[in-house]
């Protein structure tokens, strides 16, 4: 595919997500547009747009824009650019930054304010009577505000993406986002909210300071062992639900694409085998979950090892896990692990295992490599070993996306009106995305429906305001005088 | 004007803010909508439709639409309705309450999430990136996220409105209210955040934790004297400027009316001799910005009297506002302070002073009463005594408005990216109000512009950002690569 094929091991596939426009100047030429069309595609970058945008006599201007695999190769797109005879380069412009440039969420008013009326009505004097309304009857609260329809997405930015320990400032692009995703997939008004403290204790605090105005709280991104603390006290102290979504989002998603991937190879969840890479946020929900479900023979590896309630020397979050799954007191290394086992499941980190391994694992095995960018294991050679492959990659099948979950389990709570998240709703969340691949559609591609399938979330809203006691969503009904 | 008014001292006007719609059954008749509306009428109310929603033989069903003064007022209304022969009432809506179904407020996506492309720049992995340069410059964070176009309206539901303490829950319609003004008078992203605490500790805690998130925090009723610690204190910690409305918004809209009432009357702010009623949270505000406008004569009446450096008993807060005000050491009550003033300046209480006692103030005295919905005079008795009155309601001319001042002085801080809020961008802003009113204009009933002049809030942001030092609103540049 180009020069730079020689010294990569294998090019990776170019993103939207690192999508550039060059502009350039240049003498004008019949043949300069082709020649830089050429440059870009002998680099490995996609063009998907070229545009003469200004021409003088003297110079015609130049908007190529084109996707890239990453930064790097970005660069290496512009230098091949720049490498045109008669070409200069005048500016290189990241359209994922640009997309971000002023945020990507917004507040608007539902209401009409044009007119004094509008305004008697929405602000003062007439919303005294709608606070007074509530002041005596606070069970209305959610009903005549925002409240309703509200989720606080909060981070202290100790573990964004697989990013790290990048403070709040930093995680606020991916809050946001998260924010656009809720509405875009469940119409829900979501507000990211970033913390300026990483202590466990001032976490709860300021997050029940701020929940009179949310009708839920989504945790996003707080780290292994405090965001069990924080999510725990959070749900005893407060009458909204908490969700820690990477943890039980992911483990709603891992049990969905679990179940399916079972049924591919016609084994099932209480008779499997299951090792599980990463003992942290993700991996122990995951394994309450899978528990739940009625899986009966786990295993959690992990930097200590095959976590073992024989080992003395594991913390307390780990020790737990290790009773939880354990039974045998196994102990040995991810290899030992893996022997026998029906089913993979990292969370964990890049590349914790050769794909050989795989080989030792019973027959047609499923493996879930969620490490992102880079997952558990190579993933192309893993694809000999086993009967069900699945990724957090986009540009694999099978990725494995928590906004399959996170829209429809908030539609469902705010709709029932839930004060608490319980094991049955992530249980119907799971199994409603399950179901949302038909038989017909089931293989060992698509084990998992589009994250744009608009079923999914109406499905997952639905599970979770069954599993509430709550059949039809709460619908609004208007109000009389008091 | 109708049956009640021989009970009433003077009918109130009807308010849009008071708006209900009934929906009755009539049997088939030509002349009972007529009769309808004669009984909405001699009640008092304001018929704002009729509407015949349903037409059988037996049967037609009616919805009126009508304002009324208050609740009470509303009530008769529909008692009159029922009295008309061959009428039943089946349903009361309240128009103000319909409105608030659901709250006011909505989150939108600015960016299109309607493909993988899309989901892979707006979310993982693209904004990865984005993350990760702005943990490397975190300058940039108010430039490409929200931060920068975002306010949190914080409140502990203390004092909110004049309806006292309500608590946060019923405080939130408020809050929305105030955010969808904010959009609406100057495209300001804000977010309401009520607070389950009253405590000024954890407030200042909770403000702070929250803070990176946000370019500006506007502190809504809470109570004086806490307002004044909790502002202090987050002005002291946070890098974001705090404002707190109550104060300074009516305290920069109290300077511009008053810069022109005496205009009106042909009076200086050096020399006119001013009493403030009141000594709460707008008081003590009002009186600091006076004093830096150069006002050099006020004097402030409270329950404990007219506020002297003399009195031992005064609370620290009082104690401090009578050592900037009173250096004569005058004491009395608040006849007392009046005789001889130039100007009332009443942020207390309803119905403080007897219209008579305006006769004793200098001729051609200025009276803003703006308790609300009660003023501290009876307005139309006082309007014989004095040359240019004010108040904060919109049925009588000059109403002082806050939304005058607060979404522009906060357009006027995002934009310069301010840390801080000043005594002159607070100088600047009221002159800017002041000067959206021309010569031709100005008179004794119009001293302050329409709160629907689009140049008031773009007026009062330059001015904003130009005591901050940026003659410019920041203008976002787009983002080349790392």
């Amino acid at each position: 595919m180009g020069m730079h094929d020689s010294a990569r091991p294998r090019p990776l596939p170019t993103s939207a997500s690192y999508g550039i426009t060059v502009r350039l100047y240049a003498a004008p030429s019949a043949s300069v547009v082709g020649m830089l069309a050429t440059a870009v595609g002998t680099a490995g970058g996609l063009v998907t747009a070229i545009d003469v945008s200004e021409s003088r006599p003297d110079r015609i201007t130049i908007d190529v824009s084109c996707s890239a695999s990453n930064g790097e190769h970005a660069a290496e797109i512009v230098e091949a650019m720049r490498g045109v005879p008669g070409v200069t380069v005048h500016r290189v412009s990241d359209r994922t930054f640009l997309l971000h440039l002023g945020g990507k969420i917004s507040v608007e008013s539902k209401v009409p304010l044009k007119t004094r009326d509008d305004l008697s009505m929405a602000y003062t004097p007439g919303v005294g009577r709608v606070s007074l309304a509530l002041a005596a009857h606070p069970e209305d609260v959610a009903k005549l505000t925002i409240k309703g329809n509200s989720v606080a997405v909060v981070t202290d930015g100790s573990a964004v993406l697989g990013l790290g320990n990048i403070g709040p400032g930093a995680a606020l692009p991916v809050m946001e986002g998260k924010a656009a995703l809720f509405k875009r997939f469940a119409n829900i008004d979501a507000w990211p909210i970033c913390l300026d403290t990483q202590d466990a204790d001032e976490i709860v605090r300021i997050v029940r300071g701020i929940s009179p105005g949310f009708g839920g709280i989504n945790l996003e991104d707080i780290s292994a062992p405090r965001c069990f603390e924080i999510e725990r006290r959070l749900r005893a102290e407060l009458d909204i639900p908490v969700f820690h979504d990477d943890q039980h989002g992911t483990a709603i998603v891992v049990l969905a694409a679990l179940t399916n991937a079972l049924r591919c190879v016609s084994k099932t969840l209480a008779t499997a085998r299951i090792v599980i890479s990463g003992g942290g946020a993700a991996g122990t929900a995951i394994v309450t979950l899978l528990l739940a479900a009625g899986a009966a023979h786990v295993l959690v590896w992990d930097r200590e090892g095959i976590l073992s309630p024989t080992d003395p020397t594991l913390n307390p979050a780990k020790a737990a896990l290790a009773a939880q799954t354990n039974p045998a007191g196994v102990t040995g290394d991810l290899h030992d692990a893996l022997r026998g086992a029906d089913v993979f499941i990292g969370v964990s980190a890049p590349n914790v295992l050769p794909a050989e391994w795989l080989a030792d694992m019973a027959p047609s095995p499923v493996v879930f490599a969620l490490a992102n960018p880079d997952p558990e294991v190579d993933v192309d050679a893993a694809q000999q070993y086993v009967a069900v492959l699945a990724t957090g990659r986009s540009d694999y099948p099978n990725q494995i996306n928590n906004v399959l979950a996170f829209p429809g389990v908030f539609r469902g709570l705010l709709d029932a009106r839930a004060r608490e998240i319980t094991v049955p709703m992530l249980l119907g969340a799971a199994e409603a995305i399950a179901c949302c691949v038909s038989d017909d559609q089931l293989n060992a591609t698509y084990i998992v429906p589009s994250v744009f399938d608009p079923a999914v979330p109406t499905a997952v809203a639905a599970a979770v305001r069954e599993a509430a006691g709550t059949q039809q969503p709460t619908e609004p009904d208007d109000h009389g005088l008091h």
